[in-house]
């Protein structure tokens, strides 16, 4: 079996995002890739996450081309390939309808940082992009993807500090500079922080994001060079 | 016994939709048409879902005279029969009092489409129907029936792309065009996609569906003979 | 060992309380009465639910005096008593600090009847007591019972049709004229209840509640001479 | 091993922390004093509560001075180290970013006393600090406690009927003067009380507070030389 590794790690992290509450029936994929070597690992359309297996992921080149496996490939393979093709360091992609992520997604509303446990992950407000247009229906998985980078690029967010970002109207797409499980990782934080935000709105309606001294300090706290949480930071 | 196959469908179902918390204690009930044979399965009524074997299942003829099973049926039979006889394509029928939907029911509103979890499932607003009329009251369990089909006819509603109703200050019947697993899986999706409306009207109180091209897209990317989700379509 | 049989039963309840999620912690008891025998036996007060035995229950008198068990009964004893000497066919009381009904309770609010969830268990709007008086401190648990009848008696309620009172500021007493098992479903059934009623305003702020003639008809449905729910009605 | 009762009593508490539901990942620790050793024990930094061990729980001095362990300690540290050279009789101390708890630090909302619930653990408004000002970032960790304490002495509240704390924009922290297994015990109520709370004023934005002498009597129900609750007190 070729691209037997990242297969396994593909595999596992769909199982994970299962385990972890994020999807129910099959809503929802990871996929990994081997940039090296140009191929991407997703889960196979409409299967079970209890009935994957390495050998049930399909193996794709950047155009989309199946190179190994004998399943479709997941609906939303348009979208991972165009976040792998414009953030050049994201070596993972999950996709979920996350309850709480979904819920702001649906609103049309990002999610502001209104407390340490967002700015310990993210660094501003997740944000949401526009619903997909009628003339953009034709390459509709694609063009999603198109639309989360157009948003990046309009304003100016840099993808290694802020892994997330909401599809208006549908839900979130998550990524990571790391294996697969990093990328459920990242879409399990999300929703955590979604439901705690939801939560604070409801308290307090007009309430103002995080100082922004206090994002910096937080974010800075586990990331980069003078990281200090954890066992393996210098 | 007779209706071997039907009965173990419809007591399998029935399982299902206490072990997907859907239902308490004995809230809610399934049940399956052989249309050929013109034959009914439906739980028994009041009787816990871990003591249900298929020759507990109750088998009634479509004016609901018992022609099989030594049970009373379901109270909620009449508004299964109802439906069979309208809808002439549905096989199964699933009735709940599953939270979020009956949140909806009671406070009298439609499930708008809000997203693209919803656009998988059902085509359009989830609808509610009036409340039972004084009048009414004397065939209650039929007239709930009669009272969806009404609503159906009216708003020229399509019983096969919107598969759920809403019975006002009640709950939600449910129902699909293949084996009573699909009228539970039907149910089930409808509670995930009332839970995500129900947190996006509390983000955004006045908030407009999904636009109208975006419902078609998705509904027919998992439906009809364009459908490319799953492994299964050509 | 004397009482087995009710102590067995308040024991069981009192489990069963803690497994179907109405209490967390020692939050909560269950008592029953052998009223031939002026017999009632209760939680011991501040033991977890895991390490109840039927030999850990207390019996008291209708005056709390200690009659078999070393152990010091609930603190809420006294309300159970108050109850029990009010209401002449009540053969159980539970009380919990279940969430959705406490929320109620806490707001001062009553759960008026907005489904037919509601209304197939408790005929009317759950009512909810006004505070003790700084005054009626003195006999604190006494006066909890005894201010939940008055409610009863000041607004002409009926016991055996609404089992459940919440105590206003503190949480809900509830109480069956059966096994103390069935005095734990009502409590299950009231959490349920109350969660769905929060919803529906959440929804809808102003709601209305049921119009009376459904009411009276799911009541009637499960309860009284006219039953046709369950296998057991004739 | 040194400190080994309390290693193991500070590890098993750190697991009871993630076993009740209060943390997910990494987020979350408590840690326990030695006060005539001068010996703190904490959770290391970033390891999983399931990997966990008496041998990998760290031993600092009062000064944060590692003194036995080969593992980095909690970044959150400082602030328990504060906390226990402002409040002489705690001996333990427990951090999470509980859900409801959280929301109200996020909205600097104070948890004000509702109910009974509330009133038996913790007498009066669960209070919340102001966010760390941008000059208080250099010993971030230890201005937590620092703020902590001031509000404690400017606002004159009581850390013995009062053990826990919002910090601002951030997560609770919470003591007690016992085991870390109360600690734990106490954050776990929080969280319920929080939730609780956050129920009451969706039903009702502007509810007043539970009366003063229904808040005294609860607590001293619970605690202090009249204590009546559970078997131990006199």
């Amino acid at each position: 079996m070729k691209h037997e590794r990242l297969r396994e790690q593909v595999c596992e992290a769909n199982k994970r995002l299962a385990e972890s509450g994020l999807v129910v029936l099959t809503w929802g994929n990871v996929s990994g890739i081997d940039r090296a070597g140009g191929a991407v690992a997703i889960k196979p359309s409409g299967v079970e996450y209890d009935k994957l297996s390495a050998r049930s992921i399909v193996v794709v080149d950047l155009d989309g081309c199946v190179i190994d496996g004998n399943r479709r490939p997941s609906v939303d393979l348009p979208t991972h390939l165009e976040l792998y093709k414009a953030f050049p360091d994201v070596c993972s992609v999950a996709h979920t309808h996350s309850k709480y992520a979904t819920m702001f997604a649906q609103a049309g509303m990002p999610i502001h940082c209104f407390g340490t446990t967002h700015a310990d992950y993210f660094y501003g407000s997740i944000p949401v992009t526009r619903v997909i247009a009628p003339e953009e229906t034709d390459e509709y998985e694609a063009n999603i993807g198109r639309v989360i980078v157009e948003h990046f690029r309009a304003h100016k967010l840099d993808y290694k500090s802020m892994a997330a970002c909401l599809a208006g109207g549908h839900g979130p797409f998550v990524w990571a500079c790391g294996a697969p499980q990093k990328a459920v990782e990242n879409a399990f934080v999300l929703e955590q922080v979604a439901e705690i935000a939801f939560g604070t709105l409801s308290l307090s309606a007009a309430q103002a994001p995080l100082a922004a001294h206090m994002q910096e300090l937080h974010y800075l706290r586990k990331h980069g060079p003078k990281a200090r949480y954890g066992q393996d930071c210098t």
